[in-house]
């Protein structure tokens, strides 16, 4: 049985993954759509490669994408711009692999209402919440006691609070890691990242937000953690490599077979896990604040967060500034609900004007 | 909805865990029958406050109990001596949590065939074997890749090789992270323990001898690895404590809540995962070289080893000895075929008549 698939942002970290692993399995995906925003080079490369029906670099046209019939869709497009899409995907039924986190951080509730109504299933690609989808018992949400995150603890995990003010982005950009794009190399380094992984994982699960904590985890070898109520806690591991979580959504509910490089913890000698330092990273702290506020607090922080990384990878602004400006923005903001898609826009664009 | 319990063997280190669950759950339990081989006095007073239908102390009383009707069995007596009453268990159908490893190791296909026949449900109780149920894709087995068991190393790991020939009994039953019986304790220390459980995966999930493996983790907090095809490695993870894996067979297939200490990995610091040492350890060695033998030679094994384990801690012979004692009957064995319990006892039997 081949399976469709259409990749939104197919030159991306994700997308470029999605590829590799696409063409190694060729008698058992056929591609629908691929879609990208600026490397068209690459774009028309991987088109060659996988010879899609449809091929789009424009918003309007990714919508469209989007909405051309497939079994998976791996929405692999960085930020609030993916949102739109990877709606579009959901809408129809289609099974969504959601690299996207900061959709699901800011459309979460629709997007699992739209889930709901279209029958799609929404398979998390992040290796943590991918971790927590493996190892969580749907069937008895009541048995789940708490969901443990790992963070790597990003480049700055050993430098003195102090020093933070000083780093530039080719610094925050070196993650020990993972080899990501840029503005989730910086989130990872304000540990950010993890703090949208919270929302995320908030809304992905059946969990209140005392349910979900973080460990700082510096080898990434486990992805996370499912705590239950009688004692039992069932982690997924893996190297670091999103070859791992992308092949789970392409084979699921089987497995689909792949190259990665298998985990020897012998190798590996030791993993450690220690408690993370909330007020050295003051936007895992914010993060957490506003897990239990209304969904209108968590659309400010990732577009404040959104802004802020880009002014610091622009030089505008100070590592240690991107807390203070998304703190200003959630202090500003006043609850707000959302019904549609459209409150979601209204408020993130609301954020992004008053940003100076 | 009560569940009916039986427990065989409720004074041994599984059966007091087991008690103690279901005082804590006297709602949810109604307890059928209990037997124990020589602690009265304990079962006298389990008896009192769990007031079971039915008491029993001889093999042809315990077989009785095993044979009554009720929901779970828990099938806790150590050795060969437990095999008969589990397989009365399997054969009227019940829910079977096995911490009888002999009886898998000696008799794992005749059970197998057996809970098939009945319906029966066999959950390990082992902390390895039910850490690998409880994260084993029974609907995709063919995705599964490996099974890598954790051994904590016993209390022996740092000795010099040189040095083992002098233990005590008194050394090897001090086990660095679970308090268990001597037999075992013993077991444990030999890396035998280890090895039984290699034949008892064996016989419990369906993988080939080539796909299963040890790792040392003297921590003993992560309990086994199932790893996968698409480079993903499910694992269980609790503290040392029998009461979860004995919570999971009583809860089954949902889950049992119990008040055991919860895991905080940060306290735990490091995990450390270490290649096991064959050359100083070759009870582990013998087991792993049977695995893919026929099933005669893993009663040859196992009977060999009580007879030597019981003679070391009657400090008869040189703790190694008991490795010593293994090889030998091994290599006087001649292959049998297995297709009735009688078989088994016949093969048992010969081995301990031929050991002086």
């Amino acid at each position: 049985m081949v399976k469709t698939v259409t990749i939104l942002g197919s030159t991306g970290s994700i997308g470029t993954s999605t590829v590799k692993l696409l063409l190694e399995n060729r008698d058992k995906f056929k591609v629908i759509a691929l879609t990208a925003n600026k490397n068209t080079e690459l774009l028309a490369e991987q088109a060659k490669l996988l010879q899609p029906e449809f091929v789009a670099t424009d918003a309007e046209a990714i919508c469209e994408a989007a909405s051309m019939k497939s079994d998976i869709v791996i929405a692999g497009i960085v930020g609030f711009a993916g949102l739109k899409a990877t709606m579009k995907a959901i809408e129809r039924g289609a099974t969504v692999g959601l690299a996207n986190k900061e959709a699901m951080v800011c459309a979460g509730s629709l997007m699992l209402q739209a889930a709901e109504k279209s029958g799609a299933k929404i398979i998390p690609v992040d290796s943590e919440h991918n971790a927590i989808f493996q190892v969580f018992d749907f069937k008895n949400p009541a048995s789940v006691e708490k969901i443990v995150l790992t963070a790597s603890g990003g480049p700055f995990r050993n430098l003195a609070a102090g020093e933070l003010g000083k780093v530039t982005p080719e610094q925050a950009i070196n993650h020990p890691k993972w080899k990501m794009g840029a503005k989730i190399s910086v989130d990872s380094a304000t540990m950010m990242n993890k703090g949208l992984e919270l929302i995320e994982a908030y809304n992905l699960f059946p969990v209140k937000p005392e349910q979900l904590d973080v460990v700082v985890h510096p080898e990434s070898i486990i992805h996370s953690f499912v705590h239950y109520n009688d004692g039992s806690v069932l982690a997924q591991a893996a190297n670091p490599d999103m070859c791992v979580p992308i092949s789970y959504v392409l084979g699921y509910p089987e497995r689909l077979k792949n190259n990665s490089k298998r985990l020897d913890l012998t190798e590996s000698g030791a993993l450690h896990f220690e408690k993370p330092d909330y007020e050295k990273f003051p936007c895992l702290k914010l993060a957490q604040e506003v897990l239990g506020k209304a969904q209108s607090y968590h659309i400010v922080l990732n577009a404040a967060n959104e802004v802020a990384v880009e002014k610091f990878l622009q030089r505008e602004i100070a590592f240690t500034d991107i807390a203070k400006i998304v703190e200003k923005s959630l202090i500003a903001h006043k609850e707000t609900k959302i019904s549609t898609l459209n409150d979601v826009f209204a408020i993130d664009a609301e954020v992004r004007r008053n940003l100076p």
